[in-house]
């Protein structure tokens, strides 16, 4: 299945994919829908067909979106680090989030970097889960974009504050759910920025998958349906390039999972 | 002003301290309170007196829990760092929080540490908001223990791991409103452990203070209502013992700044 939140001519909705269109599932948003039913039933939910739909970000409010950082074995080398025998872990917002297909606004200024990543979408409650839980509460999986600003990241030792930045962080356009994506089994993730590739890695090669993390994170804190846990990016990112090389003003940021698709975001740098 | 959220044996409410009593205001929290009405008007809305009320987790859904952590010289010393140029910022959640008077339940064998803390409580919505601006927009005071499971944070480079435990960071007992407590002249932050004090530090020699810490971090995410930012200890933490000393099964960890209260929460420590 493919699930989305979508604005038609009627307005916002959550929403499935059948037979080549959108149609209506019953919730303001994919959010709401998690909250109040089951992912396996939305299927049998489908309502009214969505004329000239089109996804926007699919979770607007999930109660918590937790990133891990330092996930593949290439990026990891291009930071300097080792292997590591625990997921990194930080926090981004609701409010960090941002459309598939929206600009990124910041401040002219700023080192703002690409990070793309496959996001793994909560289908459960999950309280101290053991790996197998955690995967079975898998609700699906989508594309985001961790666009960081560098220079606010190294301020201090807690990459939170170069991480946190309102509507910097696209995600969608979509939510597949485990049926028709296998990440264990691999896909790869994507970032080009105007066009040139700068990042392809691939989902087998994570040090710590989607049900480790989610099992993880679920030790000290729990995961609610719609929650979201971005599991790291590959090797490529900007601060990596010599010289470093930052988003410009203009810059087109395409961030592709093949099976999910791709997120295709602006950036504005206004002062 | 004195704001709560109470339990009575009528239910919970938001709450109002006049005459010696706790009077009813028209939200089911504080939380809810705030983000519905302007602080400054709470006097004028409190309603019948509550019999038999007893203060509970002031702030059951913050939308945000921003921490700042080395913010006391002492502390900053006792962890071996630099004076910042830059607040160090981390992020907790709702489900962080615990009760004034709650039991902190954690697993036995974990490194658990106390951190006295001033929390301010934003009262207005903060965007790129000037210090001055800030400062306005500060809703009041309370007291807050950042209990940090010091393993796990130092388990990775990011804290998060060790400070976003669900129900170890207590909070309240009640908020007072600033023309009633002025942390920038100095209000004394203290921590006993089974009666032994282990912290005193006073916020008069905050490195960020109140207002300093919401223009900070309201220049990347938006501040809300209800949304709470601890603003660091002073130094005394277990870590910082010789040897290092964590709390046992048992221990009562009381956290206290004369002028708004005190909590008193007990370790249980499982298996």
């Amino acid at each position: 299945m493919r699930l989305a939140t979508v604005t038609s001519p009627g307005g916002t909705t959550a929403a499935i994919r059948r037979d080549g269109a959108w149609r209506a599932l019953p919730a303001p948003d994919l959010s709401a829908f998690l909250r109040s039913h089951p992912v396996a039933g939305a299927a049998g939910l489908a309502g009214a067909e969505l004329v000239d739909a089109v996804p926007v970000l699919p979770l607007p409010t999930p109660g918590k979106v937790v990133c891990c950082g330092l996930n593949y074995g290439d990026h990891i080398e291009e930071t300097g680090r080792e292997q590591p025998a625990y997921p990194t872990l930080f926090a981004k917002y609701a409010d960090t989030l941002l459309g598939p297909d929206a600009a990124i606004e910041l401040p002219a200024g700023v080192d703002a970097d690409w990070e793309a990543e496959l996001a793994v979408v909560v289908g459960a409650t999950l309280r101290g889960a053991t790996v197998e839980q955690a995967r079975a509460g898998i609700g699906g999986y989508t594309v985001a974009n961790d666009v960081s600003i560098r220079d606010w990241q190294r301020r201090t030792l807690q990459w939170f504050q170069g991480k946190a930045w309102d509507a910097t962080t696209p995600l969608g356009p979509v939510v597949v759910t485990p049926d028709e994506l296998d990440p264990e089994a691999g896909v790869d993730v994507i970032c080009r920025v105007n066009g040139v590739e700068r990042q392809r890695g691939n989902t087998k090669t994570l040090v710590f998958d989607s049900a480790a993390l989610l099992s993880y994170v679920s030790t000290f804190t729990v995961l609610r349906p719609g929650d979201v846990v971005l599991t790291g990016t590959p090797g490529g990112v900007g601060m990596g390039m010599t010289p470093p090389t930052y988003l410009a003003d203009g810059d087109v940021v395409e961030t592709e999972i093949p099976g999910i698709g791709t997120l295709t975001n602006t950036v504005h740098l206004t002062r």
